[in-house]
């Protein structure tokens, strides 16, 4: 091990260090105090705070310098980036690693798909760190190109980087002891496993604590939050684009300390990183909100590696990692200088994409008449009620606007069709339904990002543009589109999966904006109308929602009719 | 998994535990706080706590059910009690688990004498984990058996409950970087390793801690456990017979909270355990010295399972081992009741021990010139000074008396011969010195415990009693000896390796404590002077100690001779 015995002599001070950052305080993670001393680096590890002389020196006076950022959670996938792009845009953030479940690629293009991703990673400045999706399906409602069997979760639980089984989602299943569920907890290496339990409480979070999931990004209240802590699960406090937990859960710090709680972005949109920032953003709201800054940077770091059993990640002391921040103050949260286990970053070459992760998008020739909801007599349909910044959903009931016999499209109630088409396989399997909250007044909006099995989710005033949108779709090999009177208003190309973009961030955000100004002059006021309706065909996310195969009450976990 | 799909519909509530504890106050060691509730276990596990109903009730009303204590690093052999013997003393204390560096019989019998111990333990209601013992010999003047080679690491690191590296007390080894030292550090399943570093500060010590070492138990200041602490070492806080640090360092907790610190018994004597308990008598002390008990607790408990990674122990949640104790209250930590596993103690069996074990003192035939010390002119000598409650020493130099040019025990100064003889392959090598603070006026005492080699280690005023004592510990297959004027006054037979008794725990308190009146009956003041002496050998704990090789400057780290 000759690097090791080099770093021993610069830790001694006996050999220069590469690099010795001078004059700021530094952050111990472990007991959240601020020191003094010169930071040295050799061959990309800490070797000690002291006094130390190296190569080169970084002046830091006057300046904070902290571990870099950990998400403890996340889709790669979301960031519609391919990942030297999104690694671009984080790293100046301050996030230096994350832990991705690759569920969206592998409901797409299976565990080839996840191989594909994870290799791509391998050599990036951002420590990428996988953890082997456990729900692909998220439930027997959703449907994937092929289902992850255990078989395929052993395989992915051999690499490397992989930690741990991802988000079990089919929290209702482990609750319920399913065999298939357990077989896969039971699983060689699945003894890390993080959590997905949305309104959990009492015996029910008991029995999922009991089959040994020990962490929760799912929380929306404080008790929620407590309860997790009190069983032993860490708590990954979610700041997503389309689901806000932070300000809820923050009074855990105030009661708890800062231990066992931890950051996550889970899906953030390109838009949202790019305007707001990353694991930063929230280091940043936390102090806003009146955390100590070292609570926050310890949630934000430490915390992270520690649940995730990383152990040379996540603080600034011998043996760790040289991922450094230098911060000018306390408040922003936005490094001055971001250090990658010792260097600054450097550029990141653009991978090749072959061309079997493109065209992934097979749609059965459709006519309107597919999208045709038949109608009879009164009554009242359950309606998918919008919340907004929040993946949850409520199950209303209203009654439809009925037009020969077939349920129509009410933009004066905001009554709306959605529909769900299966796209890989081109079964033409369909789940139609109605949603309240777009308040489109015309045309039609689709996407090929509607997690988790990512069919093609599709909301519109008229069935002949809702037609109109997914064959789009199918055309382009996936990603978003804005439809009106049979015309492309906008569209944002994502051809990886019908997932991610293969252009740059500036381009993926200005089709991105684009889609979202032309949903908006169709009526639309959400401030995210695709982040919104890509979460209403996850079934494990409560309370009402569709898929393919139709309407589901995530509380029942079953399917139901449209009828109410 | 049957198993774990019942437990679950004991959370759910579905099907009744096993046993419920009702009525207590519930230690949550995640967010130490204390909750109400039945405690349901199911099949030795937590299954959830909440309104449940069992086979069995158990009624703690008024009392409070906390999770088992852990000790987080300690040497079976010290007990000088079979592991049957060891668990039935230790297990109505609150001891649930230790984890145990089994160098002293490693020194003895090698891995053969580690996988005996290890098999010994398998089906104790006692929890017993391994650390592989990573320094046998602890440094080059110290004579084991044979050494404990890299590959002798690598298979004990295989089996099942060894966890990792045990304490790296070679540490100026480790901090110069040598070859040997770093790759035992770098053998598969080393990641987990733990210190032992008393006195490092500073450099040595950003040294040691990049080398992977996270954790020490040999701080004796709060200025160590600060440094280390910083530096991302665990703080395992030692209270053994011989060394007591925990009223020293219980400062930290009030610095920096009860994280990354555990308790550890590393040393303790049968009567020490006997009288004042084990981990349970350092959260007693700890409490009494002002800590608050829930911080106590967690140290007791959670913190020691989380360093070493014993994911289903130190708290009382689902998916946690129910090892629960009920305290009568918060300040004797004396509980009531322990169960193990969800049961109470039950008889536990008495193992066969083989002849092999037995008959290791392999001594040359000496005679009295081996203890004679030659010196010529007037000069001063180095003398060993003992330190009270210690188990470092000083480096003192006074004027030897001499006669007919040999040194010679001086009661009247406290200036005592001491030798070390090899006793493991007959070699006849030996080691003389001299020690101050022992006080005999006459006879000699000897020991074949004298860490870590356990080589016979003698103290005496007259030569002759000196070479008689050697002599009866080779006789007796080794022990502790007290003898006066050729006679044996008293003495505890430890047959086992040398160190451990195969007699009850009564009929080792009672010949140990004859041993300790017979040494005061010939002047010796200390209250142990025999846990004092066995760690005069011990070469890697400063200042001056002496092996079969001669004399040692721990702080130089080289044999040094007796010549001022």
């Amino acid at each position: 091990m000759p690097d090791l015995a080099r770093r021993l002599a610069v830790a001694r001070g006996d050999e220069p260090a590469d690099l010795v950052i001078r004059g700021g305080r530094v952050f111990s993670a472990f007991t959240r105090e601020w020191l003094e001393g010169d930071l040295a680096i050799a061959d990309g590890y800490v070797a000690g705070l002291g006094d130390y002389e190296g190569a080169e020196t970084l002046d830091a006076s006057g300046r904070y310098a902290v571990p870099g950022f950990i998400d403890a959670h996340m889709h790669l996938e979301s960031s519609k980036l391919l990942v030297d792009e999104f690694a671009k845009l984080v790293l100046p953030l301050g996030t230096t690693a994350v832990v991705a479940d690759p569920h969206e690629i592998a409901n797409v293009l299976g565990t080839d798909g996840v191989h594909w991703l994870a290799d791509l990673c391998t050599d990036l400045p951002l420590d990428v760190f996988f953890m082997a999706s456990s729900c692909v399906p998220a439930s027997a409602f959703e449907s994937p190109r092929r289902p992850l069997l255990p078989g395929d979760l052993e395989g992915l639980l051999r690499r490397r980087r992989v930690l741990g089984l991802a988000e079990m989602m089919n929290f209702p299943g482990v609750v319920a002891g399913s065999e298939s569920e357990l077989e896969k907890l039971g699983l060689p290496g699945a003894t890390h496993v993080d959590g997905h339990a949305p309104s959990l409480l009492d015996k029910g979070l008991n029995a999922y604590a009991a089959a040994g999931i020990r962490s929760d990004h799912e929380m929306s209240t404080i008790e929620e939050g407590r309860q997790r802590l009190r069983v032993g699960m860490w708590v990954l406090i979610r700041e997503a684009s389309g689901a806000r937990n932070l300000h809820e859960l923050l009074p855990l710090v105030h009661e708890f300390g800062p231990h066992r709680l931890a950051f996550c972005t889970d899906d953030r949109e390109p838009e949202h990183i790019a305007e707001d920032g990353h694991v930063n953003s929230m280091v940043r709201d936390a102090v806003a909100a009146g955390i100590a800054p070292e609570d926050a940077l310890v949630m934000a770091s430490l915390n992270a590696a520690t649940w995730h059993g990383l152990r040379d990640l996540g603080a600034l002391a011998p043996g760790y990692q040289a991922d450094v921040l230098v911060l000018p103050d306390l408040e922003s949260f936005v490094p001055e200088t971001v250090l990658k286990a010792g260097r600054e970053i450097e550029e990141i070459a653009r991978p090749e994409v072959p061309e079997w992760v493109k065209h992934t998008v097979r749609v059965r020739p459709l006519s309107t008449n597919d999208f045709a909801i038949p109608w009879e007599g009164d009554g009242r349909a359950r309606v998918i009620g919008i919340v907004p910044d929040q993946i949850v959903t409520e199950s209303l009931a209203d009654e439809p606007s009925v037009l020969d016999g077939r349920v129509q499209s009410d933009p004066d109630r905001d009554l709306l069709k959605i529909a769900v088409v299966e796209r890989h396989l081109g079964t033409g399997r369909i789940g139609l339904g109605l949603v309240r909250g777009f308040r489109l007044r015309s045309g039609a909006i689709a996407s090929t990002v509607a997690h988790d099995a990512h069919n093609a989710i599709v909301v519109g005033v008229k069935d002949d543009d809702m037609l109109r949108a997914v064959r789009r779709l199918s055309e382009t090999g996936g990603g978003v589109v804005v439809i009106d009177r049979g015309i492309v208003r906008a569209e944002l190309k994502l051809p990886v999966a019908g997932l991610v973009s293969d252009a740059s961030l500036d381009e993926v955000i200005a089709d991105s904006r684009a889609c979202v100004e032309a949903a908006h002059a169709l009526g639309c006021e959400l401030p995210s109308p695709f982040q919104t309706m890509a979460f209403l065909a996850l079934s494990v996310i409560p309370q009402l929602k569709i898929t393919d195969r139709g309407l589901v009450d995530v509380d029942r976990f079953e399917l139901v009719p449209l009828r109410a």
